[in-house]
């Protein structure tokens, strides 16, 4: 404990900013199920789609001191993930240091412990997804690392890699996968709005996506009600 | 497991339209105090309320796709009430089944799991009640059953039911038993809305519903404060 | 238990009002980071800012008839705290109960336990902070204690004792400090607005708070990241 | 609220007797994975594996007075099973009522609320399933239902249904499908017995059940690492 | 923060030693229903009861620097309670403070956060009441106060004060009503040894403690089940 | 997903069946407190201390396919750890597989979810730690990963890592750490044993790790107790 790595590779920017225009779902499904964070991790206030580049972050319980010495690691574009190294809710980040992560072009936090002044943050618009809100302070007196990977909200986070938040939570995705997964997201997405007008038609799931043979192969059967037999 | 139930009985359209201008808790109390859902099923969004009848689904954890069979056995009016077999928080449903939802007139959303895409659901106006908001996703590998009775988040509800939703939460009224339980909260209501008068002049609640004697009979004690009585 | 204190001594209104205007985090800082409630307490509307003198009061678990008994201790500027005897999510006030808070004066409900009719309340504008919401009613049949000092979700409570609510949860402040932590808290907030225009004008604050040189004092050390050192 | 069912028919006591000594796991896949009750139903001591017939008992949260009611329904053979109207973790049960419980032949309690005096009852040797421990009180006030239909945790379960416990949890047969699930549940212990021994020997899972052909159609895929793929 | 009180006054320690023969729910009863901690609070090991004098302590989140600092205020007799000022799970004490507690001769601690090396302690026999199991260690740097009023676990506990635990939990008595209380849970006791004789004889609790004529009175009906209505 | 890695490399053997005779605790603190499981893993039964290199697994929820596939990837000596792609409870795990397991020489289970026939496999020796109990079924559908990093109860594992486990939880030490971290753990545990013999003989470890000056340097404050101060 007690090491901030510099000069992090970071993923390609305009591959960034693509995925911040796909929802968190569609890029969870794009890679495979994988990468989503705890669905603990809600936002502040519900509205925003952002993306942005991991600078990871580990603290002590109660002691946010690692958050000040991060900032400073962070460049227009980036994304602040915190993670304890013990469960905490404590409210480890304000309106003070939203001032100066939005003076810095960070585009977010993504933080497993708790928040406070959300008040005043919902109204300077500073987009945060965190396990809590609460207004207990914290400490500063024990290190820990900046840009070494962690474990946030369940999920491995490199720094340098994408993440990517919206009403529905977060999810991560790899350096060096970023710009394949952007690619399916897009496919995945363009085939969707297909279905959806199909939907929007009245069409049936069922048939769009021709599952009643495998429903029958499996065995589903249909029976009538009669009064008596739902009751 | 794998069955579809098909013609069921439902409440009749004008009771479930009438108890649908009540609220929860008014109808709750009206039948006596019972079937209300766990109150961590809460709105996606505030602001609505609804009521419409059950077509219950009971799906695998991390499956939903009995949910895709369960469109068809839906009419105008409905409310789809769906439970995992166990505990499960994934993302069942997002904005492509609410499209095919709403195209339906299915009226509402109740699971006892997680959904998605709920800024999309929001914008879109469809109401859902839930568990939890999770992108994760699921598979379609596993049967379940359709309009067969259901617990779901602590209520047992059988096809058919009334199913009534608002900000309070969510309450199951059986079939047989929706005209006598909306007689019962129309009356309720009508009760309230005088009491409330007679607060909002500053009457007591204590005397309204004259309370004091059987207080006095229980034993409940005035004493005055002094400065270390209370310290 | 059964206890109504009457005439209790409360702290000095001109002190509530000026707590008032302060938000929860920086009056749980000004006294030395106690108080707080537990993270749970969450308001069932946003934006609302308030501050009271408390009125204490303990239920039995599903029983709301000690509310009844409260209302008539309270007096304009007041905040109910009430607590129940073991943990209990029932819905223990509505809007009926709301209704006569506000006629009375009474600022805000604070409860470790349920509400309901909050569609109903948000429109009213009566501010409560609660562990939850729920339509599940409760009984008249146990008596409790008002003003008696309790605990109130992890925080011991005196009547007359200030309590302060906002978006970030609830602090209380005993009778005997509140005028040195509002003094306390004033000075806070004073040098944070000096801070924030720093922040804002992009200072680090391990710049504006000095936090360098302790930093090195405990051994924190930079590394420039190789690719293969954070992979 | 406020009713008694007596003279309720119950299972056949050959076919409890031998479920109970069939395991909770069994007979739950014997009957289609249906019936569990949720796992924070744990025994307060282990290695006790017991069945018999349900006795059914809604109780107010906070009130144990139906469980007094509800001792002069039960006969030697049944299991009570008691589930709260709201969610209560009070101490509904003690040793005086184990002491009575086990005067009538009760077999064993299973509620979905807390129970004391867990010393003394475990010298006692009378088997609990509950959802936790604690020696809270409870009143005497309010009525509820005895075989009446509840849910217990997250089961519906009707008064003379079999209720099956054991290490590994609580699981209800129907009164109607008893005699069916013992007999499949004799046949997957007697399957289970003849793979058991082929385990012991070696045998791989995936022959023994031939797994593989599944497995390479589903698309698994085999690789060799090299140390760079692993880390 | 940052007080030490010495030279506390403590209960007498005859009152402690006979309370210590009697159960936490006994005289949780005795003392009308108040005092005992959440239920989460558990013991490392079952199959112990004791009593001892409270010295209290307040730790910082992952910090047990007090705990050591709190030792040398404890004398034979006491018991030490812990609570953490945000809550944490961390493993704050583990067996060479055990090793340290004993040779004092504190006889248990009762902790709202974790403890570790249960292995090694359950060897030792030294009782611990818990909120968790945990490894996770903890750092000495922040200041708390030793034998100021604390909330521990959901109950206010003043230095001096009786605390007593077993199977069932952790009870807290006031210092100034120990001595009332010990007469009123030796009466229930002897009380009810003799109810348990009645029930031990098949005596039903309705008729020992005449509960059927207040049952009418409310309401309550007897059905006899016919197979139609249970179903 | 759907990737089998073979021929993993593993922590050198003698490393981890030394590792095997230290405490969780001992190894966590050795290695910088990392790497510590959640405090939810706890053990099926008491008792137990092992080591092992790490099996990975990664499954669907409610789908235990892959432990079936990944057994023949293990050998003597390893513990298999899993983990659900979404949190999930069922019972993943009976005393079929443990047979199974004992056969090839798998020393423990690591499991983010749930097990059952926990009293089979209790009585046949075979060591779990799990997040839960639960007679839950699996089915057999999706596939997973074996071998392959995963997060397990919060924590990055990779395969052929040190997993190692007591009463107090579970660690993960990185393979290539392993040597150095059970050099610091040896340390620790000779320098603990010698405090140890300080403790028990009365010495305060205020005294014993020189705590004073630099307690007295943050500001502690020593006052006597009068009856008033503390009440």
């Amino acid at each position: 404990m007690g090491v901030v790595v510099e000069n992090i590779q970071r993923t390609d920017a305009s591959v960034v900013d693509r995925l911040a225009q796909l929802g968190v779902a569609t890029v969870h499904e794009a890679q495979g199920r994988k990468g989503l964070l705890a669905n603990y991790m809600r936002p502040v206030y519900r509205g925003t789609r952002t993306a942005g580049t991991a600078v990871t972050v580990s603290v002590a319980p109660g002691d946010n001191w690692m958050i000040h010495v991060a900032v400073e690691q962070c460049r227009a574009g980036d994304i602040m993930v915190v993670a304890p190294t013990s469960p905490c809710d404590d409210g480890y980040f304000g309106d003070l240091l939203a001032t100066a992560f939005m003076a810095r072009g960070i585009r977010a936090l993504v933080i497993d412990a708790g928040v406070r002044d959300v008040g005043e943050i919902t109204e300077m618009g500073f987009p945060i997804w965190s396990k809590c809100i609460s207004a207990q302070g914290t400490v500063k007196e024990t290190l820990g690392d900046v840009n070494m990977p962690i474990v946030c909200a369940g999920q491995y986070v490199e720094p340098g890699d994408v993440v990517l938040a919206d009403d529905d939570g977060v999810v991560v995705v790899r350096r060096a996968e970023a710009a394949g997964v952007l690619e399916k997201a897009l496919a995945r997405e363009a085939k969707e709005a297909s279905s959806r007008q199909r939907y929007a038609n009245g069409e049936l799931s069922l048939d769009v996506n021709d599952m009643r043979p495998r429903l029958a192969e499996k065995g589903l059967m249909y029976l009538s009600s009669s009064d008596g037999d739902t009751e």
